[in-house]
């Protein structure tokens, strides 16, 4: 019988979306129980917001180090910390644990900017504890099954991607606490919209193909008036195995919701999918058959019919997604594999991506090498 | 801060599929926790199912009995159960945990025959404790929102309903644990698909309509040689206001996974929404216009959007409707209005649905008149 | 070189919506030219309505007969009529063509009333020429992809057939002349949606599957309040294989446009087909596998490309359908075989389920044997 | 009563894919009727082609000026060509029907060359006659549906375009006739994907947004071994009005038939559209309200509306897109007006775009400015 790994939360207070979001699907499937918090640094904050997840105040507190400190000094004091804040405080945060000894994971983007990201590197290589990133996305079955399948030569030899990640809501003002500091760049770094969303793109693509981004070129534009951060993402790609693509990520694109999908094109057969209808996978042959994989399906792959927890027809959605990430991370720190929990590689190169688009775009400077 | 309701399982051991969900379901929202269960009624086996939901061999009983003298003594002992064994175990079961005081979530459908359900409405009307019913489908928000709308005129007066249940799994010989028990007579009671999933369509319809049938002409077959139950409902209905209708549902229908479906047409408009792609809902008005409506989109009715845990654009599924059901359940036990929770009255009319239908069809009756 | 047949049209006058769909689809394929008509019987009327179609008043007769006598005279007189009246006139004008030595496509349902059909039936035999009746469904080319891959044993055995056919648009008071006469007896006959829809539902379900309808159980309403005629059909149905099933047609269903749909569940796999995304076609296995097949596409049967005027991925519709039915019947009037042309058989067939439906229900029957 | 227009046909021979389609859709409507061809080079081959159409050995010339020679000597001689030739002999067979003073229609791209184009602009200005393009994709009534909302400002400013147009039938070698000349640069000119089907997405984009691109960075490649044209288009686009894009085309996206989409995001709303499922139409608001359009539908613009031919849900397709564009034409030459008839001007940007792009690609020269 397994124990559950005990969990502090970092920000996730009143009115957070994520941070919910994150709690539960920790809890999901009884691995991780969220016990502690520091969810606020306002510490009436911090109490109201440990309250709504069924903490008591005395483990809700005002900053991660009362936390660590206090947390340390019991015998069934948390394990593993959540950093759910906006994204300035990323690597504050997850080095103060890192370095107390307690296990990460992190939200994304990994930081603010690359220069943090690369500082982090060096704190979790001497930390040497699990370090999780959640992309989220990286989490739902038929995610994993195209990854499998592509892996195991389904495709070919892949020649060109397209992944898109189209959103409606910043289109406006930026209206309340989840919109204000996505548009700050004091509070969401160097990025906006493609450090929101068109990181999750970015990861997608190359966890999904195998493939290694190489080159790119980067239209950012800021399509709301005043808005300091860019708000659509046009992005020419370029793989190491040679495969053209393209990202588009926008927050500006009237009446979509959350419309991330990927599609992938081989010399064999090309597959799409779509994450608001995410128990659907599309596989189209080059000699015309097109099939439609449904999650939960008999003969799916391993890692497909791992992240499930229906049988097909009964839809899981982006909370089981989620929660795939976490029962990977508890793998983790019982000492199993996961490989297919992104880290802290896979954080840095999404930091990256984020440092080279924004800086490639503002110098209008056409294809541009991306190192990773 | 909210204490978690403390729950029992009784049934949902190894190889069970329902079980595992039901535990998933009851703790999504940090309302209710599984601590102990009469998981089989071999003690090896109990003890086993319990691990696998992290729950130790000291609370993993051999029944239900000795599950609910241990409980009693302990200070942090259960304070419900939930029932997820085959059919024939639910008046059992209901009727011990209640005479102990203990509430009950059942799972459908309420009993093995419809002389048991009217043995167990003595026995909750006795109890006067909570009991709920776990009609999974009521808990998807936009089968509430279906409701809320309909109860608000959208759709004028109801003329036709059309509610379908499509399943392909059972369409060979019945293999496995999960699809014996409910082809076998003594396990399931005198319904099989019709109790299986066709008393969920009839609730849905119910439910969502707020019509309640008056009459029906049953057509129920057993299609795979062989089989002792229903596989293929046809039933034609009548609904209190003059409605006309008709159900259908089917467990050999070849490459439908869950089809459940809703067609709701009234003078004003028509609704449909689909069980697999469970976060639209179509709503079509008389002068042409069609909508499509999304699960956490803004402006959703509070029933809908109290459903959800995501915005718009984040599909939920199966499981964070059930687990809806269970926030109710907790509502009541807390001494809240959990309205749309499924009740002993609602298990007590499917159970005559069931048993109006297998008989009517039986005798090939004609139109026959349902009392509820 | 191919000629073109010439045609004369009956009916399709002023404000007609069929009549301007026949002569589309009979010269889609150069194959057929409309040459003449009594498009009315009122004269001014059918010159009006010749001129819409490009025909001069010396061909725009005030009433069959008189096209019939003044066609003979000519060398380029007509050789085909297309009867596309209200039903009540069906009989008539097809036996004037046909003992005049013309060769007749008719539009469905065959005639106002079973009797009128057998009287026709005799008409037709004497006459020994062609005789169509425009189903139209029957002319898709993935309608004909689904009877070849049943034909070829790709279900298995057919154990169960859902055919549904709803519609809005008679759902309030029927305004204007294409809904007037379609509630009408005294012009449409003794059926009102099961013979504008219902019937060709029925055509479609044995078109496709091979089976022929053994019993029925009828249950058909007059929704809408002082309507004479049916308007929502719920039929019942056994074929003659065993095989259960249930057609559904309706024309008060508000928000649905044509929605006509077949689904087929063998033992080995099922099928599904939908009108209004006709280009296509599911077939989903025992085993899981689920494909989608689209019109034009390689790899179809000889009698699905041969139904098709474009690759796929250029979709073609209700038109083309209609057109394929039209090169069926120029095959016939040139001695050649057109197996899939619905014929006298077909429209007599279709005739007799109206009548059998319309009589079960009104005397509420229970099964009734259908003997087509 | 109108008289046909008598149309003559260079090209469409043996083996030719877009000759029928031409044929039918310019007949459909019954105001133009295709009477002669110079189908073929090859004279036996041409009376072939002829004769498919249903056209004699006697009109079915060996050349177009043999064609036109003859018929300018008959009574009933030709009134416009169509020419539907690989795009080498555009310009030349342009200009020999103007000079004769013939009307033409022609197929896109307008000329092999942008050079080609400039002459022909001057050619149809002297000769003063009517001269079509056929961007079919302008004749589908939910396209015009869609742009006359736009115009009507149902999506307030405008701010970003995605049009895509994945194919996957050039994904290997090229086999046959129409793989063949659209991959030599002989026949085909200087684009390969970009003027087969990029052409037709950017008129698109254009055609419905009512906005005039004014700047281009290309991205062109050539995937399959050994091609000397593109078959992989991205390309990032800038408008008169500031709004940002992105055009994609593709020839080798395997499993994709002819999948054109167009979305077009405003402040106040986005829109829609799918080539493959054309009778549909979302527009999506600010507010989250998403509406389906279908085609056919009351209340749609006068342009939708009398480009359907059928009500609501009765599916019309490519051939229909086509004819409509014909039916326009025909206007035109009765001396009406045709405002969504593509013209020389589309056609010459048409040209523009396929020559800005291909340069600024193989000079990798980043944004370059567009001046159409």
């Amino acid at each position: 019988m397994k124990r559950r790994i005990r969990m502090g939360m970092v920000g996730g207070g009143p009115g957070a979306f994520i941070g919910p979001v994150h709690r539960l699907a920790a809890e999901m499937d009884r691995e991780i129980e969220l016990v502690a918090g520091a969810f606020s640094s306002d510490a009436a904050r911090s109490i109201a917001g440990g309250a709504a997840y069924g903490i008591g105040p005395d483990r809700s507190y005002p900053s991660l180090d009362a936390m660590l400190v206090a947390e340390r000094d019991r015998a069934d004091g948390i394990e593993m910390v959540v950093i759910a804040t906006p994204n300035r405080h990323h690597l504050t945060a997850a080095r103060a644990a890192l370095e107390a000894g307690i296990a990460v994971m992190c939200d994304k983007p990994l930081t603010a900017t690359l220069e943090e990201a690369r500082t982090l590197e060096g704190v979790v290589a001497r930390a040497g504890l699990p370090f999780g990133v959640t992309y989220t996305y990286a989490g739902y079955p038929l995610v994993r099954e195209a990854k499998a399948r592509i892996a195991a030569g389904a495709l070919g030899t892949i020649r060109k991607l397209v992944v898109e990640y189209p959103q409606g809501w910043l289109a406006g003002e930026a209206v309340g606490k989840q919109a204000a500091w996505r548009v700050d760049p004091a509070s969401a770094g160097i990025g906006g919209c493609i450090a929101d969303i068109g990181v999750h793109a970015f990861h997608l693509a190359e966890f999904v193909s195998g493939l290694k981004l190489v080159k790119l070129l980067a239209d950012l534009g800021s399509v709301v008036p005043g808005r300091a951060l860019d708000d659509d993402c046009q992005i020419l790609l370029r793989f190491d195995n040679g495969a053209r693509g393209v990202l588009l990520a926008s927050q500006i694109s009237v009446g979509e919701r959350n419309g991330l999908r990927l599609r992938i094109y081989g010399d064999k057969a090309g597959l799409d999918w779509r994450q608001e209808e995410p128990n659907s996978l599309w596989l189209s042959h080059a000699d015309g058959r097109s099939e439609l994989i449904r999650a939960g399906d008999p003969g799916l792959s391993p890692a497909a019919l791992q992240a499930s927890r229906t049988p097909g027809g009964h839809p899981e959605g982006y909370l089981e997604a989620f929660a795939n990430l976490y029962r990977d991370f508890a793998r983790l720190l019982r000492g199993e594999a996961a490989p297919l929990l992104p880290g802290l590689a896979d954080g840095l190169r999404g930091m990256a991506f984020i440092d080279t688009a924004v800086r490639a775009s503002r110098e209008n400077a056409g294809w541009v090498d991306f190192t990773g």
